[in-house]
C-alpha cells in the first residue's frame, strides 16, 4: 500500500424529504448570501427550487439565482456565474442539480476568489481559495457531490479538462434518492455507468497488497450489479434507488482507492467523445471501458479474474484463466446492453472517421499516458476502433 | 434504508514515517500549545514520542505531556488532564497511542470547557464544545482516530460508560502501520477482534434493503479473515497491517453503517467484562460476540447464511439454512481461537459466578435493550452463559 491522504469533510445529508432542510444547512455553514445554481427544466418542475427557496427563506438567507447549467458544462456560464457573485457579494454557492450543476458551482466558487482568468485552474495551475459550495444532488452519478473534483468544457474549442482540490469539497450534500425517482431509465443508467467506472478507475492498478480497497471496490460494484437493474425495471423503487446513490458517494469520495496507483485513462479517453459530440459521459463509458479492459487485460490477467469472479459471479477457469478475464468483461458490457447503454460508436451516435481527431485532442503527442498500463497515441487509436466496433456477445 | 447524516471530517495522514510531519499538522488545524497525552512506556520506547517531541518543535509549537493512560482509561486521569490543560492554557490535544489514550483526550477535550463534572458528559449530558483532538495512532483497533466517541472507566465503581459527538472527531490522525509492527501477537488479535465487533455490531440490523452497507461490512471482514492471520503468523508484514489498519478506521468511522439501525449489545455486554477484570476490550468481545450469535440467530437465518457464505466461505445448505448459519459462527469462533484469543471465561480469565453481578451492572432491569434483538436481562443472562462455557469445534 502506498502512503497517503484522506480527507473528506463534507456533511452528507441522506434520505427522503432532506432538501427541506437545505436553509438550516446552509446557516451551519456560515452561508448568508448564497446563488442557488441550476439546470434546465427538471429541478423547476419538479418542484425542488421551490422546496429549496422556501428552506432559505425560513433561514432568512437572501439569495440570488443563476440557472442554465447544460450536461458537460460550458465555461461561459461560469464567467457569467463569477460576474454575478461578484456583482451580489454572494459568499456561498449552492448547486442543485446533478454533476454538471455541482461542476458549475465549484467553478465559479474558484473563480470568484482568482485573480485571472478561471480556465487557468483547469489548465494545471492548482486553485489555492474558494467560496464554500454545498449540493441538493437530483441524480446519482458523477460523485460530484464529495469530491474534491470538477470538469468543464471550453465551448470554444470543445476542450473538457478537470481540476482538484480538496477546496471543492462540498461543506454538504443534500441527498435525497426520492429526488432521482423521475430521471429517465436512460440518464440513470448514464449515472450508474459512470459510479462503476469510477470505481474500475481505482481498481485497476498495479499497486499490490491492497485488499481492504480491492474489497471495498467489489462492495461498491455488486451493489451495482445488483441495484441498477432494479431501477431500470421499476423507476419507482426507493430502497434501490437510495443504494445506488450512497455508492456513488463512497465510489468517488476516495474512500475506496486510497493508497494505490490509479488508472484514469477511460476517463480520459471518454472525455474526447462527450467534449466532440456533447454525449452523456457515462454513455461514453460504456462504449469506451469495457474496449479498454479488452486492451489491456493481459498486463494482469488474474486481476481480471478476481473482477469476473468476485463482481460479476463467473466461474474461475483455472485451466484457462485468460478465458475467466474475458467472461468477466463481457459480463460486463452485457449488464451495460441490458441496462440500456450504448456499447459501441454507432449506438453512441460517434464516427470511427473521427478517431484520428479524438486521438489528437486526447494530446499525449509521442509520450506516454500514466496508469495501470501507460497508453501511447497508437494505443489509445486502438482502444477508440475496438471501441466503434463491439458487439455485446 | 433510513435517513441519516454522515461526516466524518477527520484527515487521515496515511503511510511509514508520517509522525514526523505532525507539528505541521497541528499547526494547520490552529494548535499553538498542545498537550501530548499517552500511555505507558512503548511510545517512550519506540522512540514515537521522540519523534513526535522533536516534529513539535520543529514547528515551534509549545507542549506539555501527560502520559499513564491505561487500558479501559480511567476517569482519574482525565481530571487530572482537564486541570493540566486549564492551568497551563493549552489550546490543542494530541493523543499519541491506541483507543484507550484517544479516547481519554478526547473526554479532555470536552471536559475542559464543561462547568461541571466532566462524567456527566459520559451520564447522558450531551458535549457542546470541545477543545480540538488530534492523533498518532499506535494500534489498529478502536476506530477511535476516526470516531465520535469515548468510552471511559470510572475508577470508583468500575463503570465503564462511553459518549458520542461528532465534536470529538479528530481533526487528524496519523497513521502508521509500522508502528504497529512491536505491538505483542495478543494485542494485535485483541485490535482486530475489536474492528470485526465494530462491524457485526452494525452488519446484525432489522433494516431491509441495505446492499451498499452490507457489502461494505462485508469488505472490511473478508480483509480481516485474511489479513489477520498474516500479521500474526509474520508480525513485521507491513503490508497486511496497513490493509487491516484502515480496515479499522472504515470499520467505525459509519460509512459502512449509515442508513441502518445498529446493534451495539455485544459492546455493551462486553463492556461489564472489561469493567470488572480488567480484560483487553478485544478479548472480552471474542468470548461474548460468537455466544450473542448463537443466541440471537434464529431471529434471522438469513443474515447468518449470507455472513457464513461471504464472510466466511461456507457452502450454503438450501436444504438446512440454520445448518449454514451455525457453521458462520462456528467458523468466526474458530477464528478467533486461531488468532489467540480467549473464546471463553476460563480463557479469559472471568468467573461465571459473577454473570448475576455482571447482569445487575448492565443495569437494564425489568426492560430491554434495543438493536437486533431486544435483550432482557434474562437473555443477557443467558448470553454470559453461552459464553462462559463456549468450545471450539
Amino acid at each position: 500500500m502506498e502512503n497517503f491522504n484522506f480527507y473528506s469533510p463534507t456533511e452528507f445529508v441522506f434520505g427522503k424529504g432532506r432538501a427541506a432542510e437545505t436553509g438550516s444547512y446552509v446557516k451551519k455553514y456560515g452561508g448568508s448570501k448564497v446563488l442557488i445554481h441550476f439546470g434546465g427544466g427538471s429541478a423547476v418542475r419538479s418542484g425542488l427550487l421551490d422546496t429549496v427557496r422556501a428552506s432559505l427563506e425560513e433561514s432568512g438567507i437572501e439569495y440570488r439565482e443563476l440557472g442554465g447549467v447544460q450536461p458537460n458544462p460550458r465555461d461561459t456560464l461560469v464567467y457569467k456565474g463569477i460576474e454575478l457573485v461578484r456583482a451580489e457579494k454572494i459568499d456561498f454557492i449552492l448547486a442543485v442539480g446533478g454533476g454538471s450543476v455541482i461542476d458549475s458551482a465549484k467553478a465559479i466558487a474558484i473563480g470568484v476568489p482568482y485573480d485571472g482568468d478561471f480556465w487557468d485552474l483547469y489548465s494545471g495551475k492548482h486553485p489555492e481559495k474558494a467560496l464554500p459550495v454545498a449540493t441538493v444532488l437530483t441524480i446519482a452519478a458523477a460523485g460530484s457531490e464529495g469530491s474534491g473534483n470538477s470538469v468543464i468544457t471550453k465551448e470554444d474549442g470543445k476542450l473538457k479538462r478537470g481540476t482538484g482540490s480538496d477546496l471543492l469539497r462540498p461543506r454538504f450534500s443534500v441527498m435525497d434518492p426520492a429526488l432521482t425517482q423521475s430521471l429517465p431509465a436512460y440518464q440513470t443508467a448514464c449515472g450508474a455507468t459512470d459510479i462503476m467506472a469510477h470505481v474500475f478507475e481505482r481498481y485497476f492498478t498495479n499497486t499490490r497488497e491492497v485488499e481492504i480497497t480491492d474489497r471495498l471496490c467489489e462492495a461498491v460494484l455488486c451493489t451495482m450489479v445488483r441495484e441498477v437493474p432494479r431501477v431500470i425495471a421499476d423507476p419507482d423503487n426507493y430502497e434501490a434507488r437510495a443504494n445506488i446513490m450512497w455508492a456513488g458517494t463512497v465510489a468517488h469520495n476516495n474512500v475506496v482507492g486510497v493508497g494505490r496507483e490509479q488508472d484514469w485513462n477511460s476517463h480520459g479517453i471518454e472525455h474526447e467523445l462527450s467534449a466532440l459530440y456533447d454525449c452523456a459521459h457515462g454513455a461514453g463509458l460504456a462504449v469506451i471501458m469495457p474496449a479498454w479492459m479488452e486492451f489491456v487485460y493481459k498486463h494482469d490477467v488474474m486481476r481480471f479474474c478476481q473482477m469476473a469472479t468476485r463482481v460479476f459471479g463467473c466461474a474461475m477457469n483455472f485451466d484457462d484463466p485468460e478465458s475467466t478475464a474475458l467472461a468477466g468483461i463481457r459480463a460486463f458490457r452485457r449488464f451495460l446492453h441490458d441496462i440500456g447503454m450504448p456499447i459501441n460508436f454507432a449506438e453512441l451516435g460517434a464516427d470511427p472517421k473521427d478517431i484520428p481527431a479524438l486521438v489528437e485532442k486526447f494530446g499525449i503527442g509521442d509520450g506516454r499516458t500514466g496508469g495501470f498500463v501507460k497508453l501511447s497515441a497508437a494505443d489509445v487509436t486502438e482502444i477508440y476502433k475496438i471501441a466503434a466496433a463491439a458487439v455485446c456477445e
